[in-house]
């Protein structure tokens, strides 16, 4: 339940997407590491607040506990903590699991792919962060996916918020998780769930209502640089003050026009410890393409200083900053794409059939495309010893094959074959 | 335990393997498929033998009750049965994922990888048969391994020669798996095993004993075929047909050489009903390359005719045979040759770094690499406000890219780049 096979048409053209992601992490440097499927429980433990009851967890059959990894991101952090790796930028693309309700026609899955890139290292600030908002810029418009919009946010000008507002500091973080729902339901609920579940006050609820509304860039950042409230709390204005630096680098990626700086954005894990950011399409008025309502975010990721450090027996800490791309989403938008455009994706790449145009010639097939294989040429047969010219013919046409290759008596006679071309019809002998 | 991560050397090399493999797949017409690493564990149940031991199984956290899969035969069996494909050519490159013994200094994992080609269908005998063996002789060829042998044997024959050594059919499939032992234990072991675990008679022993220290050609399949035992057996009267088939086609295909019928080849898996292989590589004499006395076996497969119709509900069906690729042997054998080689494996494909001599240049790498990236070249800068130009280029050396894009202010006034080629210093201004 909630996982699925993939069958060639979709595994084609996801390989294709796949290939654009890996195109863009490759231009921006970054080296690929793999890590296993399975991890030990407790590497998973602390690092999902409220999620971690979606982890899968493997049978104790002697021997370690395990589970099936949530996300590319603790394995990261775990990879470069055990490696004593404080220096690196890696791009990782491969499955992660979570026991949550599929909704797979929303395009969630309990088994789905994820594809990361992150950069660690101790560096100045906010230079690797504006790069991977200009790789999610990237990706999006390499993709022809439309118009687009970045969110970007930084966790200590909520947790800043938090302060001014008045919420206890063990309360910031189940505050977060709460406003990461703004995109989901409106601020009546969010601010209900605040008050009721998570224990907040009412004013101090409405005080953060008034800030979560707000959006816009360099100029809202130098209004809030200004707010007599903000302004004292010293993590909200270094928050602030990278904020402005981020954008000064956006602006010459020449991509500021595509970022907002969204105080409604606060992302659900707990891991996050600076800039956090989502991209999100945007509904197109005149859409010929069937795209639903709400696709939600198709990128999302941030800095989180901390995680590595917790895997280290002394605690050293590595920066992080990574981003995640949505490809199930983007799948899903590009799947009814093609649908819509009635192309066919071929699910092969075979560039010619060795055919023959009557009997006892199974010899001659299979003498050619050894030939042809050795030659490094894409080539098929049937698997039939006498196939009629027309099963041969049609098999071409159902699978996109564009030339055939044909040998009867005459050509092995003659020392050549009749080469044709499957949407034309036109035959050269050679 | 068990497991291991892949840092970026590893993997870089990897994907170059792995792309060999999936150029040779696509050149036979193959498609890619992909299921999910989890399996319903009914699914795995009675397919693999003794070894269903070592099946990973995850905890009842509620819904199904699921494992991890053994390989990728068994799924691509599900995947045909429960989406009614009955003819098909498929590739799949995946993790899978067996509770052994690890050995990790001779290549065994936990986790590893499966290359499999499979073609599904219902055909003329041996013709997808012979092609699955052309594949193992051109990836071996491919990736210049040094010499190898392809061993070929039919589990019919295995079966007939059982019956005319009085073997009751019972007991065929655990006489195969301790036959499948004599690669690595003497016959006096097997035959002991034999007699005292599987409770043969010491007569039936001695009969197959003699049959399977014989191998050979054409020739042995001739003799065979007038065997005076075997001759009255239907099913070794049949294998030993198709085998001599077999040897037609692989003479066609220019690889018969490579091939050895060998009775002592039989298999481990419950699964397998005819033709049968396995690949190994010959320890050469003058080696210069520091290869392990016994690399063992790098590829194998066979038919299974009757595994797609235990997942049907009316129990139809679909022949099939396929072969997988031992990747992660060869990859042991690769990176012992790259080690020994002194080869520097680049983890990055970074064309050029962007650098600047000296400080306040930010804005102008910024700039500079925007364009280049936008360009599709692969750029990187150094994520230093004020990085020193020896830094910058002990990067390039370090990494191995092969090029510096300077910008000073000389530079910025005249508007152009000065280009240095890292290896011999040369510079020009553009």
């Amino acid at each position: 339940q909630g996982t699925r096979d993939h069958p060639p048409a979709h595994t084609a053209l996801r390989d294709r997407l796949l290939a654009a992601v890996v195109t863009c992490f490759k231009r921006h440097g970054a080296a690929a590491i793999d890590t296993p499927v399975l991890e030990l429980r407790e590497t998973l433990m602390g690092k999902y607040g409220e999620q971690a009851k979606l982890i899968y967890e493997l049978q104790d059959q002697g021997g370690e506990l395990l589970a099936l990894r949530y996300d590319l991101t603790v394995p990261f952090a775990r990879y470069l903590a055990m490696n004593k790796v404080t220096n690196m930028k890696r791009y990782h693309i491969a499955k992660v699991y979570r026991r949550d309700n599929p909704a797979t026609t929303r395009g969630r899955y309990r088994e789905f792919y994820q594809c990361d890139f992150d950069i660690a290292g101790q560096f100045d600030p906010m230079i690797p962060d504006a790069e991977c908002l200009k790789i999610v810029h990237e990706i999006l418009s390499d993709l022809q996916l439309g118009d687009f919009l970045i969110k970007v946010n930084d966790r200590r000008i909520l947790n800043g918020m938090f302060a001014v507002c008045g919420i206890p500091e063990s309360k910031f973080i189940s505050t977060c998780s709460t406003i990461d729902k703004l995109d989901k339901m409106p601020w009546e609920e969010v601010r209900s769930e605040m008050v009721e579940e998570k224990g907040l006050s009412p004013e101090a609820a409405d005080r953060i209502g008034e800030y979560v509304q707000l959006h816009g860039g360099l100029d809202l950042i130098e209004r809030l640089l200004q707010d007599p409230k903000l302004s004292q709390n010293k993590l909200a204005k270094e928050g602030l003050r990278d904020m402005k630096l981020l954008f000064e680098y956006l602006t010459l990626f020449g991509i500021v026009e595509k970022i907002s700086f969204d105080l409604s954005l606060a992302r659900g894990l707990d891991y996050y410890t600076g800039v956090i950011f989502e991209a999100v399409l945007l509904q197109q008025e005149n859409d010929h393409v069937d795209v639903p309502t709400s696709v939600g975010s198709v990128a999302g990721g941030g800095r989180y200083d901390g995680l590595v450090g917790m895997f280290d027996p002394k605690g050293r800490k590595v920066p992080c900053v990574g981003v995640s791309i949505g490809i199930e989403r983007i799948f899903s938008i590009l799947e009814q794409r093609v649908k819509a455009s009635g192309e066919k994706v071929r699910t092969t790449e075979t560039q010619v059939l060795v055919a023959t145009p009557h009997k006892h010639l199974l010899a001659a097939r299979l003498k050619l495309i050894t030939e042809l294989w050795d030659a490094g040429i894409k080539a098929e047969m049937l698997y039939k010893k006498d196939p009629k010219l027309l099963k041969q013919l049609q098999y071409c046409e159902d699978m996109g094959i564009p030339l055939t290759a044909i040998v009867g008596e005459q050509e092995l006679t003659d020392g050549v074959v009749k080469l044709r071309d499957v949407t034309t019809r036109e035959e050269v002998r050679m």
